[in-house]
């Protein structure tokens, strides 16, 4: 898994029904570039959390069929961003 | 899944026949290389969109033994890239 | 998926029974490294193919239990290689 | 696979119900960035160990459904690492 | 896939059990970091290889529940490095 910080959420008004209503917020990996995360947790901007990719994101999501290769699954207690 | 701005359509005649008539397209990722994405959606050149890649984007087409690795699945509502 | 170049057909004697007759091709994506494909479509070198990575390139192949992790599932009509 | 060398425990109290109560490790590829690694093992902070990524990192916790994407699945006798 | 030479076994004596008694082995791409894979062919340090990747590394064991990302499938009959 690797460690992103919520920045927003993302709108996205035409999609595929199979994406259904979960928020998709915009995550950043410190230095990296953006990416788009499912949000199976319950996350506010500024937040770190801990990243699934892969076919363990769908898992994740408690519906294996879920269209996503990124899913958020916890927020970490404390992180001090190392400089 | 990532963020990427539609060119423009690819077109391969020659082509296996499990990929079906569902167009596939020439997408770019900001400072990125090109990618090759099917689209589940519906979009133009221009289009901001958001693609799912591994085993999630075969789900997306609706037919998991689709023989995809990037799909979009949802056309971003409003994209100001960032400079 | 992404776009690579054909360059040569690759010879490798001792191999698991798994990988059959199919052909491997080394291509080489533009400014990339080398990889090795299983081609599904019949290429020659110099042609411009469309590869599909990851779980789908298994279903390629027409096998899903086909050990790969890339396949050419189609020839570009036309492609300008940007400068 | 690929070598990390962990670092220490990451806590997260507020995660998703099927990551259960294995320990999540924060990891360090050689001149790379820190991910997060489930520890089917039982290693401690200095250990090098080898971590199975994608798919494969759910078969190694014993759990094909276990939401993860990387998975400890080995300490390496001895390891000098090359500088 | 991709072309990676074998340096050497690599021993970790405290692994979990779905490992079993496959040979592990550090192979290197040119220019890039070594990696870790499982030997389905048998090979010595020195040889050019080809190896899968992802999902399919676990087919190329023939146990689709061995918990490999990298899997040797061949060994390359001539392999000049290109310089």
């Amino acid at each position: 898994m690797k460690i992103y910080q919520v920045e927003r959420t993302l709108w996205s008004t035409n999609r595929i029904p199979q994406l259904k209503n979960l928020p998709l917020l915009v995550v950043k990996e410190r230095g990296g570039a953006r990416s788009v995360a499912v949000d199976a947790v319950g996350c506010v901007p500024g937040d770190w959390v801990i990243c699934v990719s892969g076919s363990g994101s769908r898992a994740a999501t408690g519906d294996k069929d879920y269209p996503t290769d990124l899913t958020i699954v916890g927020i970490i207690d404390v992180w001090e961003e190392d400089g």
